[in-house]
């Protein structure tokens, strides 16, 4: 593309960094944000700039918070000897919006992959099998997506947890709630069956 | 959605204020910042915020600028007789991008639209007229999208035009190159057949 002001190219060349916004949505964004109030420009700047510079993570669970625990690890109401094991903040909120669970959560940070060059350094495990050998956890949930990545992560950290007695499970894979049978997959159909549940535990909700 | 943090929270109401950015992009992007050096979000902010209060319009056509002057106006190899009547900054980039067209350009900044409020004074149009009436132009070539407001902006234009000498144009509306006849809409059709050229001068390419 050919600018008539280096400022907008400049401009359009930043927001085009973030991902899935490519230069034509970025330039879109952008004259968009010219025609406001220049405000608006103003309290988006300074609200990532504040976000990027102030945000800590929970030195508990490395969920993002704006306090040293976060409101979840503080609550007194809410069973620490219970973890469920996330990539990240998104699948924290994902799970709280259901209400159903009242653990303590562990955010990794990421996946183990090799391709992206993230390894098990890079991610929040090693405070997560420090904090199983001092014996605060009971049971370790384990949430991360099931992708390859995911299941490697998860045997990773299975493998480092091994010779102490903490109980680990999955969340349960199967056919979603409304789902039709014959539009699921395989996989999930067979691991739905191998995996049933006595029929009064479905009758609970 | 509940967030777990201020600071996150406002981060991402602050960019779902964009348009096509939704809450759970909004997040997406904002976590994506989280995750790369301080210094990419500074450079989005500062881009932004030093697009928003240094932009120029050039005072001749009102293209966006870095100078009181915009390039194609300061340069004197371009018609300044011939002016092109365009929405905004991309549809100058989008005809620059040809490298058919040597003359200037006028960017009204929008199209009439009582809808949302846009009326012609909010729009360049004035400034037209008077580079109009001081004679510096001797045509005019209307380049809007041909929709309800576009051909309104036209029109008006055109009607503050009655009086003066100017000829005035606009780009024609016909099949795209390499379209298929079948798909094309009856409107296109049916102008690109009244408006036909000569065999001969569609062989120039």
């Amino acid at each position: 593309m050919d600018f008539s002001s280096k400022l907008l190219e400049q401009a359009v060349d930043e927001m085009s960094q973030l991902p899935g916004i490519g230069k034509r949505t970025a330039l879109r964004l952008v004259l968009h944000l010219l025609k406001q109030p220049e405000a608006q420009t103003q309290n988006l700047a300074s609200a990532l700039t504040k976000l990027r510079s102030e945000i800590k993570l929970c030195k508990n669970c490395f969920n993002i918070s704006d306090t040293e625990l976060c409101d979840i690890c503080a609550n007194p109401a809410r069973n620490e000897e219970l973890v469920c094991v996330v990539e990240d903040i998104r699948d924290v909120m994902a799970i709280e919006n259901t209400g159903q669970y009242r653990g303590h959560y562990h955010v990794l940070g990421g996946k183990i992959s090799p391709m992206d060059g993230v390894g098990p350094s890079q991610l929040n495990i090693h405070p997560l099998i420090e904090k199983v050998k001092a014996g605060k956890v009971e049971e370790i949930i384990f949430a991360l997506s099931s992708t390859l990545e995911g299941d490697t992560t998860n045997f990773y950290i299975f493998k480092q947890l091994e010779g102490t007695k903490i109980k680990t499970s999955t969340i349960a894979r199967g056919i979603s709630v409304g789902d039709e049978l014959e539009y699921a997959d395989e996989v999930t159909l067979g691991r739905s069956i191998a995996n049933r549940v006595p029929f009064e535990s479905s009758l609970k909700g």
